[in-house]
């Protein structure tokens, strides 16, 4: 049995959930904060037995991989409003950090 | 050393850490959401030399051990209140999953 | 790779993580209450290279270590305010229980 302990970004923590539901995991959720990640992050915990954990990463990398986002940013605050001419630029999205952990004893009531 | 890693249910996880503290454990409590058990539930981590493990994991599946609940359901939202009947159910509640990693150090000051 | 997770104080979290980003180090902060200290605390995730746990461990202990604060407490709830003299006493603050968990495998995208 493993302990998969993945930070990912907020924004794909949604979906990541759904798809390891989808597939017969179970995750915990845990509210955290900055970090590994320069946004707002989420912290989360999957069991799996030693032949899944190769699937549960690859789900994990597959939603929450690096992709380019557009956005259009806001003026600058306080700034010279009519001289400014909002522009779309790209930003990375996504990424996340997985530890695998050993469970030396696993218990389910 | 052991790091006790236990999610359970929220309503379990107050008398869960009073048990630990009594006995001499220290539990901390992560807000965490969704997950392993249906409902709001909480992770703790318990520190643990290994002999006492055996009754932390014991403490836990005593205090969090399934067991059935009489709930008198409210009628259905919105629904035809006048001809809806509540009558008591029987749920099950409490569960605990439990995770116990080796700890390669540990440092208290 | 390991994984080091630390539960201090809620008032040394903030300067541990400064410290901890300076050296290059990215620390998860979970959100947590009661538990190991007796005060509000928080619990970190730092994933370190084996060879640098032991600055690791050096910068939590020497930014959490346990130390004489002098505060004045107000006067008790209620009480006979009249004769309440506050004076100021030494109180201590700080500590942090420290878990390293070796990290079977590590995952960054
Ligand atoms: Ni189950
Ligand atoms: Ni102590
Ligand atoms: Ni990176």
């Amino acid at each position: 049995m493993k302990l998969v302990v993945a930070v990912v970004q907020d924004k794909d923590a949604g979906r990541l959930i759904e798809e390891l539901v989808e597939r017969g995991y179970r995750a915990t959720k845990l509210a955290s904060t900055g970090g590994f990640l320069k946004e707002g992050n989420t912290t989360l915990l999957v069991g799996a037995e030693d032949a899944q954990v190769d699937e549960v990463v690859a789900i994990i990398k597959r939603v929450c991989r690096p992709r380019e986002q557009v956005v259009t940013p806001l003026g600058p605050i306080g700034g010279a409003v009519d001289t400014y001419v909002p522009y779309p630029v790209e930003v990375i999205v996504g990424g996340a950090t997985i530890f695998v952990l050993q469970v030396e004893r696993f218990e389910h009531v």
